[in-house]
């Protein structure tokens, strides 16, 4: 697996593909500086007027409902079926899905009405896309994770996709394949626009015609070895602010020794039943 | 008031509350991290189809007017009241008031159409709140600051709540109370969102159930010493760039040693006659 | 040149003066940051309601179309109006004129409808504006900058202004003069923003009342020189993070001797035949 991610990292690096974002105000700089310091290039366009345009010029579309408005979203259902019609790669955030119910109403209908190459989102996020909603304690004695990876396969079923569930473990899983990513650490939830940011290098790695499952993990593997680097830098009184910026530093100097260093996978990719 | 302040951090460090702000693009993503960096949690949602909902999971709203439109002042009526029917309190930055008769007329009509827990502005935004207009310097031989408190009786006369009024002194107002704090540096006027910053600060003081004048008093303070810091810790050639990092990791790192080491109240908590 | 560039500096300084932006989600905070660390101060309104009203506190427009949509868009209109009615000076940024028609029809229309000051983007982007379409690879055997300099020399011909190209070598051009400058370093077009910054603070020289040519210079100057700095201090594992926030360092501690040190102009300032 190391050596699938470090290529894929080389890959990006070569081609330098257009990554075409429809995303939130929150984190629209970090998702651009990001996309640059992987290597791909970002075009942040979001106006129904031109998104169209801009999809054919990039390599693939990131779309993320993290300030989601009646604007934007319309903006991104004719990207997304531009990005479709012309075969690239749509990377989807779920921002907030199960906080209300226009945003999961949106999470879903952009699922139903796009084929999405990977859904990246965290748990919940990733529960309240496949209908799950209320407490999850209440559901049986499963862990969090379990309850959504199991909600991971109902959309991979509903619709064939990869979907990255991102926590302490990260979990990425398809129709036949399922990995483990043990990399990052607490940090990264303590600044806004990480899980932002490792959809925007999912997105940059699909750009480069790296597979949506590989794609996933390397984007998953980078931000969580550039993650605990960052944390090991930091000295006496420097917290988040110093980390953010670190974050950026050993994305964009992440290489093939680091990634041999520090990558873990829990499990090996396996072939399910 | 040290030992207030260090217990209001430990409250909300406890708790880490939800705080919902409708904010401005410039300082969107600084308001986020600042929120993160004390101890609370951001959500950002702005579209007048949520954020109705988003209120109902949030234990405070801030209302910051910095790039004020028809569109998000909507939303801001729509949680803001929702906020008060529910109960949680609500912090107005009232950014630009008095620069064009628009912003002073939403930031006097949120105001006066919600119940407003702390209003945190500079002297003249507080000024043009309170209806008065034009160059102060005319008024009388009041100093500005002088001036800016009695427009702030006169609000908290109208409607009573918590005035913070940030300058070179900080002074905190109620119906009863009044405090200067010297804490701060002249270089947090050269970044931009320091203001802002010090409303979300307030507004997740104000989420963990601390009373708005001590939550208004915790938030001045601890970005106050942070600035100190921050500036302190520059070396040759570091400017803004690096102050603003710093900023954040001082607010982060922020303990209550350091609260009892620098704050600086110049005049204690009094009761008006 | 250096003594021109060095007294310009001193002014803006000195004056501090307002610069209204109206500008893009991606990079508006960057924006602010470094017109506040050349010394100048922001304002980002963008609202129809109070543009015009906010136009006439300000000494400089910049208008930058990174995000372009309809609501913003028309707010440009009006503001770009009124700048030309009290006579403060309008900077324009094509930011991706070229890409989508939406971009380059707004980019020409704003250009035709309002007397821009001075035009600020990298050669594609003018190319773009004067009209250019498809591979200027087939266009003769000129480089790419040689055809973007024969389009800045068209597009001062319909309407005089200034016109900065921005690239490897900048060069600034207006009806009599021609300017190339050698500073900066390619990792500039790894960060985003670092060309609407150019524009920012171009506006900001502008605004001090230094004339057009020689602001769109001074801008350059700084902001290439800053680069170079905040490249040459990167230590090992240090990238795009570290070097953003040492640009802002530097263009804030920006001063004569830096300039006198390192700003390179390839060739002075000439009267065309």
């Amino acid at each position: 697996m190391k050596d699938k991610v470090i290529s894929s990292l080389h890959k990006l690096r070569d081609i330098s593909p257009l990554v075409h974002h429809i995303t939130n105000s929150v984190t629209i700089n970090d998702c651009a500086n990001i996309t640059l310091a992987i290597g791909a290039s970002p075009v942040m366009a979001d106006d129904e007027n031109e998104v169209k345009e801009m999809v054919n010029l990039a390599k693939a579309l990131v779309l993320n409902i993290g300030t989601l408005n009646a604007r934007t979203v319309e903006s991104m259902l004719i990207a997304g079926k531009e990005a479709n019609k012309i075969g690239i790669p749509i990377v989807l955030d779920p921002v907030g899905a199960g906080a209300t119910s226009y945003r999961t109403m949106w999470a879903q209908r952009l699922f139903e009405e796009l084929n999405i190459s990977v859904i990246r989102g965290n748990a919940s996020e990733i529960m309240a896309m496949s209908g799950l909603t209320g407490n999850t304690k209440g559901v049986d004695s499963s862990s969090e994770s379990d309850v959504a990876i199991s909600c991971a396969k109902e959309l991979i079923g509903f619709k064939p996709c990869t979907v990255a569930i991102t926590g302490a473990v990260d979990i990425v899983i398809d129709e036949v394949r399922e990995l483990r990513l043990k990399n990052g650490t607490k940090m990264m939830k303590q600044v806004t626009g990480t899980g932002c940011m490792a959809s925007s290098l999912t997105g940059s790695f699909c750009a480069s015609g790296v597979e949506p499952f590989l794609a996933a993990a390397s984007a998953l593997t980078v931000i969580g070895i550039a993650g605990e680097l960052a944390e090991c830098s930091l000295k006496n009184n420097e917290g988040i602010g110093t980390f953010r910026t670190r974050l950026f530093d050993y994305v964009h100097t992440m290489d093939a020794n680091k990634i041999n260093l520090y990558m873990e996978a829990l499990e090996n990719e396996k072939i399910r039943a």
